[in-house]
């Protein structure tokens, strides 16, 4: 039988993940009731934005806002994802709990995306480190190693590079490293077996994973990490974060399907599953007209008589 | 490492448990080229209707000239659901490859659809296998234990329940058992946890898992039984079959999305995805306002420079 994780911590990164690949642009305000019914909804990690150039994303441009409002929130760890030094100097400056640097394992990827090598990405985490170091702020760096099941451009990536860069992130000062399938490619034994040698050679600074449900083995992926005993997963409140080579596709593992999944699991997430349905309800008034994505939803939580087989709070 | 089948077989079921919850009748040439189709995109096991009345459910009535046809096509199992004793005379006399009696673990849920106990059910597959043996038949009996993991009408099913149910079904001559997740109620750590036990039960007459994909888990549910060496799952093309107490939900596991994962775990299964994918589509125009489910339909496959990646054949 395999060992699972007794506790796992769902990070909500739909303001981000999700926000960025929406072209409108969410109100500041409306952002914030997001935070804050995912937080009173029971979730105590949340990627807030992305520090990045305003003229690149506007609709992130509220970053330090967000960051600002969220960290009033008790136990709340506020994530923000950066691109470079000049990015993290404001998530250090705006004191985020943990900042996230992307590093791209597919090298054609990362040049055309990152306009970077993953070996610049690399150096630009070491400079990072330093900048925190010289700051005293007491914030995480996250090494988040993407496309590490292959990518569109250049296909097959190796699981040998994945962890040569793992390696990398680490010695060049990341105190955390996490895998992402920003693409998805992943399929659940891949996952199984790339995350067992990323947990030997990081152990617990193997942090988080993070799937896409593009192809609908999100949640098979998740199944599949738990297992190596990584506890703690990326997702969206229903689904948003598509990808942008498969339009029509569902984005990332969506939150509530994920939290349902965990209760079935007995694995304590903290999240009240009626509270998440209610605020994406809130996201679908709020992004009338973008798909959302999520099994949940669209099935409703199993019936009051079949609540404990499902181990989660009933739909009345 | 989890020890996989290096060969699954996918079990079409869309047939039976896909075209007895849509009302309208489609044509019995369709249902033969769907057959075909299916056989020429290399599934070998089919269930292609059940013996039932006609006035119950007479979009199955031409149970007897499909099994006659998919009997033609050299190579592949042909089953058939049956929920008595006059169903599996019907079964017998086409000479199907493989009967299947559903009994319901739920006590509830067995009385409200099958008005018998499950104690009654294996009393019926007794006297089938009696009948089987004196018709000379070379036909298989696979008791199928439904509501394995809970129902709306009775909530939990202890395991314990199922398994005592399946060395029942064992003991009055079931050749096969096999566990179903009929309502959408089960979770990937119930799945790996009741498998593992029915192995032991069951051994190789462990025949097949049957899941529904209501609230998204039924990949990750696929997944926990491969690893414990269940090598045979039912799907149905875009996911048809939806629970009838979750209007909307979505129905059988996707047979195109299953075929996709197990080929991108290095799973032989024969199938040829996009042959699989070019059937779905004609199944689309055939049940033309009817809802069709899976993921990798609205995703398409991996762009060329990735299908090594997946593991699978190219969308172009």
């Amino acid at each position: 039988m395999p060992l699972f994780p007794s506790d796992v911590a769902i990070r909500e990164v739909g303001l981000r993940d999700g926000l960025q690949s929406i072209r409108r642009i969410l109100p500041t305000e409306r952002k914030i009731e997001w935070i804050r019914d995912a937080y009173a909804a029971g979730l105590r990690e949340i990627e807030v934005g992305s520090f990045v150039p305003a003229r690149l994303l506007p609709q992130l441009a509220d970053t330090a806002e967000l960051v600002a409002f969220a960290k009033t929130l008790p136990g709340l760890s506020v994530s923000v994802l950066v691109p470079n030094l000049k990015g993290a100097d404001a998530a250090l400056h705006a004191q985020a709990d943990l900042l996230l640097v992307p590093l791209s394992a597919s090298r054609a990827h990362s040049i055309a995306n990152l306009r970077k090598t993953p070996d610049e990405v690399v150096a630009d985490v070491a400079r990072i480190r330093a900048a925190r170091d010289a700051s005293g702020a007491k914030t995480l760096i996250e090494g988040g190693i993407g496309t590490a099941f292959g990518c569109t451009i250049q296909g097959r990536v190796a699981p040998d590079d994945v962890l040569r860069y793992m390696q990398a992130l680490l010695d060049a000062g990341a105190d955390r490293v996490s895998i992402a399938d920003t693409v998805g490619y992943a399929g659940p034994r891949a996952v199984g077996e790339l995350f067992a040698r990323a947990r030997e050679l990081a152990g617990e600074r193997l942090w988080c994973g993070h799937f896409h449900d593009t192809r609908g083995l999100a949640l098979a992926n998740v199944y599949a990490a738990l297992e190596t005993g990584v506890a703690r997963f990326d997702a969206s409140l229903g689904g948003i974060g598509g990808c942008p080579h498969a339009p029509g596709a569902s984005g990332n593992a969506a939150t509530e399907d994920l939290a349902f999944m965990l209760a079935g699991m007995r694995i304590a997430t903290g999240a009240d599953v009626p509270a998440l349905l209610a605020l994406r309800a809130k996201l679908a008034r709020w992004l009338d007209g973008e798909t959302l994505h999520g099994a949940l939803a669209r099935a409703g939580l199993p019936a009051t008589s079949a609540c404990d087989a499902a181990g989660v709070a009933c739909a009345t």
